[in-house]
């Protein structure tokens, strides 16, 4: 069980430290290997994915990613941004499923915008595509406008494009996940306006007929948002493009007011993961000790329950978690009056003396 | 002040006579032509968009619109469906401005379903670009791929696209409106992947340079809908294209929980316009007589203001509005307890009457 433990910038040594202490008093045998990423892979070897980085992040079994980016970054062109580390590791490792659960803690509703009747016990898991469409689509780039109203102009142009089996193996990934859930699958798209979403609703259409046993229905992107904010409680599975995904698994995380409680996974087709908190790197509070560790702790729980399928561990992890949120411990996010405000590595402890 | 009347499908013809008679009491000589468009475009002569519709919007000096779409339409092919009918009219028109004001009314606060605190007293104004995009761009279609991992399988495939000239024009009109609001426009973009977008950025920054009066802040799509759901009375105007547009206004909409009183405006480059409500058909309550009207009506105040410079007409709908939900007056959309629950054209009288 080889893993690379990426911790990244901003907040993400602090809260990468806490989920490496959990790992270790699991009790089991992992190879742990760590390397510089984004802004401190640029710092140290002059790009946000160094070749070593890589090299090391094929190599291992799983990747423990923490977070990139910070405003020291800022003006460095596009391509050497902390950022295009991330895009650059789905790509290389083929990570094409992105897990997004967004999950209401019932001791945590208060921290919600929305009210608590809307929300509290919210469980939804957005699947997100994350190898294709517009997000890597050739071509792209600014070029002279070649036809229409604009023609001769300059313009910025991309492609979006979502072929058959990359539609396929998302559906079904889509349809297992509700297979172990509430067996109902909310496909998004823009079929009334996008041919490529045409397209997804029709394939995805057709793969649903492999499992009679699940409920499939089609919304389109601009409902979803709006639904997310109505009545989020209503949807179980959610599955769709990178675009989309991008948006609404933020929008759908932000809705439980609690970033700081929510790791993500991204596979590829063997269920080698890359597990990452869903939140940033938040650079205005690093090295201050009081990030919240839990969404990356929790990112550990699914790389154990996916990559290395060792489902009692990853239980005992979420476990204890919950433990901890019932004895009443929360960092400055998750704050409420009534509550005891800790630091980074006091929630660490608190999760390693729970388990 | 020749109108083209599209009452459309659905509630479409209910709320549109509500709208209609509010504007005959204003004591204008207004030239309403109605003609019919969507499904009942359709149904009646074969095409969602009839010539005779299209020639009648075209003549006008505004258009205004209902709702359109039905389940009965929706096994057509997509060129017939009813939503073509707004999508032909826009690109038609050149309505490439589409102003969409999330304003929650203080009597209303408790219809959404964020806590009254995050959004009572909320007034953002979404500026969607209407007329570019992947909304219209070509090449379009489904093709055999032709590179890449997937090559030789079949493919959806749209192109996403911005000339210059698009994006100044969009820019100007939401400088120009903040300018008469916050002074605070907030752009969104995706820079960091799309390269539409990092041309958007970098056209809107150049355009700003005009604007020295209005503080100007890009923000990604993403942490825009996550931001619109933790803090949305932080925007003032944000301005975005056509489909993240399409996304974030509905979700903006969805914050204030009533839908049913938010209208829109679709203009060109000399502020003729389509003005529709931002709800849509509704076909499930058609011709119960229990729609609300009020979308339609502040619509029709919209037009009077953008198309037809009758700042004070317009002000009086919105007064008028103001006074029948101060007088607690609610259709069924916006009923709670201690209100007078009323139908469509009640309601319709109601403003009438305080007019
Ligand atoms: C940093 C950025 C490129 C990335 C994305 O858009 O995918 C991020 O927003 C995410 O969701 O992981
Ligand atoms: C009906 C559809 C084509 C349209 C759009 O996507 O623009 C609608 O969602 C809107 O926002 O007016």
């Amino acid at each position: 069980m080889k893993i690379a433990i990426l911790p990244g910038d901003g907040i993400g040594p602090e809260i990468m430290a806490q989920a490496v202490k959990v790992l270790n008093v699991l009790g089991e045998q992992f190879d742990m290997e760590t390397a510089d990423v984004g802004g401190a892979g640029y710092a140290a070897h002059g790009h946000p994915l160094p070749p070593a980085t890589l090299a090391l992040a094929k190599s291992a079994d799983a990747v423990l990613f923490g977070a990139v980016g910070d405003f020291k970054y800022d003006s460095l062109e596009r391509s050497l941004r902390p950022e295009q580390a991330i895009l650059g590791l789905r790509k290389e490792l083929g990570l094409f499923a992105n897990l997004r659960p967004a999950i209401l803690y019932p001791e945590l509703a208060g921290a919600s915008t929305l009210k608590p009747e809307v929300v509290s016990g919210l469980d939804i898991l957005i699947i997100r595509e994350l190898t294709g469409d517009v997000y890597f689509g050739k071509p792209r780039g600014v070029r002279e406008c070649p036809d229409g109203p604009f023609k001769g102009e300059r313009e910025g142009f991309d492609t979006m494009r979502y072929a058959e089996p990359e539609i396929r193996r998302i559906a079904h990934v889509a349809f297992q996940a509700a297979q172990k859930r509430g067996k109902r699958v909310t496909s998004v798209d823009k079929a009334n306006v996008l041919e490529t979403f045409q397209f997804w609703r029709d394939i995805v259409t057709d793969v649903h007929k492999e499992y009679p046993d699940i409920e499939l229905d089609h919304m389109y992107v601009d409902n979803a948002a709006m639904q997310l904010v109505r009545a989020p409680k209503k949807f179980d599975v959610m599955v769709t493009g990178n675009l989309f995904g991008d948006i609404l698994s933020d929008c759908a995380a932000m809705l439980t007011g609690s970033i700081g409680m929510l790791p993500s996974a991204s596979l590829d087709a063997s269920n080698k993961g890359l597990y990452e908190p869903s939140h940033g790197s938040a650079p205005d509070i690093a090295g201050k000790g009081i990030a919240n560790p839990l969404a990356t702790i929790l990112s550990a729980a699914m790389m154990l329950r996916f990559s290395f399928g060792k489902t009692e561990q990853a239980d005992r992890i979420e476990n204890a978690v919950k433990k901890v949120l019932a004895q009443g411990l929360r960092t400055g996010d998750i704050f409420e009056a009534g509550t005891t405000r800790v630091g980074t590595e006091e929630m660490g402890n608190a999760v390693v003396k729970a388990l």
